[in-house]
């Protein structure tokens, strides 16, 4: 791996730079909460979950597509036998994680301060574009980046048009995020670099059960451990 | 006005290249039938067009943020005193709108097909970017775009930055759309061209009472009419 190539790195935003998935782990269980007299909980979360892979090809990723299926599916676990006042607190759950402070991921601010110095810096995500900007904001570490790139999935083909979009090779343009799925394995595949960062909750459709070898790769615990190496 | 220093022609996606307000009326037609036996349908969609303001800066535009307002305001017109069955219709028609198919205004393959040959196209949008990229592959027109702008209100800063983002200058770039308060006001003000080709129908929140006389803009009624002078 020829780490003196590398351009531009390109940051996922969520859970690798600050704190996400934790919110929707909290909503699903609120929401099990709230519709425990129509269904056991376990039941009703992985029927919220099917209904929201069964939305995403239609409505992508981020809380208001997330907002819509929790509604949805509440009606399906009442069997259309649900009050208004539910529904009501569902879409005020949903604002509310749109208001929710932003919690940096530890040694981030650092990291980026230093990287910024040597790379051009640019994020990642495929969440939806004002929420996005409206975190990047809030949590002060828009000043280490040059722009955000917006994409609607995480491919091999989004990858390849984001790298023709940033006037670079798959060579000078490394990823860094906590997903193998989304964030790791399309730009491995074709040919750029990835590190992988985890964080300590994984969404079961961003899980893949594969051990990850590649000279283009790197796994570390903790992000101000990228500066040991870039 | 110096049209030969355009090197970036941005078009604005709904209204310009296809028709988009024209299902936002139907809907809203459709809601307010739906809630007649609570409210006078005149008064429903006054209602529910607060509720829109109300939720933009939060929720953002799109076919989502719409669905979301349908039901807050469905839920407040019927006094939380609502069938389950009618939100769940809210929710298809939400659906159906992302399934619509693409209707293009007239002329603008044309249009574009000869620009694309002269000039770096862009679209520039403030919709939902899944649904922006899905109109755009089914459009047909993808072949004459260099990529999407996806921005999260068109504001002054906002084409700012595009432009910074395109690598030009505010004399290089045009936008064309088809609405004054968006497309056209905005980048005027910034020292950019602007041109305005209005569609029958106009968004309230879009609306501005102004006449716009500037030596960088100009005003057409179709499409193909950009050709005479570009």
């Amino acid at each position: 791996m020829s780490l003196s190539q590398i351009k531009v790195i390109a940051f996922d935003a969520d859970d690798t730079l600050w704190v996400n998935e934790t919110f929707f782990r909290k909503a699903e269980e609120e929401f099990c909460i709230l519709l425990e007299a129509y269904m056991p909980k376990e039941e009703a979360n992985t029927l919220l979950f099917d209904i929201e892979m069964k939305n995403l090809p239609l409505y992508g990723y981020g809380i208001k597509p997330f907002t819509l299926s929790l509604i949805e599916a509440a009606i399906t676990i009442s069997k259309g036998n649900l009050e208004t006042e539910l529904i009501q607190k569902l879409i005020e759950k949903g604002k509310q994680m749109l208001l929710e402070p932003v919690e940096l991921i530890d040694g981030i601010d650092r990291t980026l301060n230093e990287l910024s110095k040597k790379y051009r810096l640019v994020m990642a995500t495929k969440g939806d574009l004002l929420d996005q900007e409206r975190k990047l904001i809030k949590s002060g570490l828009e000043k280490y980046f040059h722009h955000i790139e917006i994409v609607s999935d995480k491919t091999e083909k989004q990858y390849r048009k984001l790298i023709r979009h940033l006037d670079i090779t798959e060579q000078e343009f490394l990823m860094v995020g906590n997903s193998l799925k989304s964030d790791v394995i399309p730009v491995l595949n074709i040919g750029a670099h990835a590190f992988h960062i985890p964080f300590h909750t994984t969404w079961v459709h961003e899980m893949v059960d594969q051990e990850v070898c590649h000279p283009n790769f790197k796994s570390f615990t903790q992000a101000s451990e990228l500066l040991t190496i870039l």
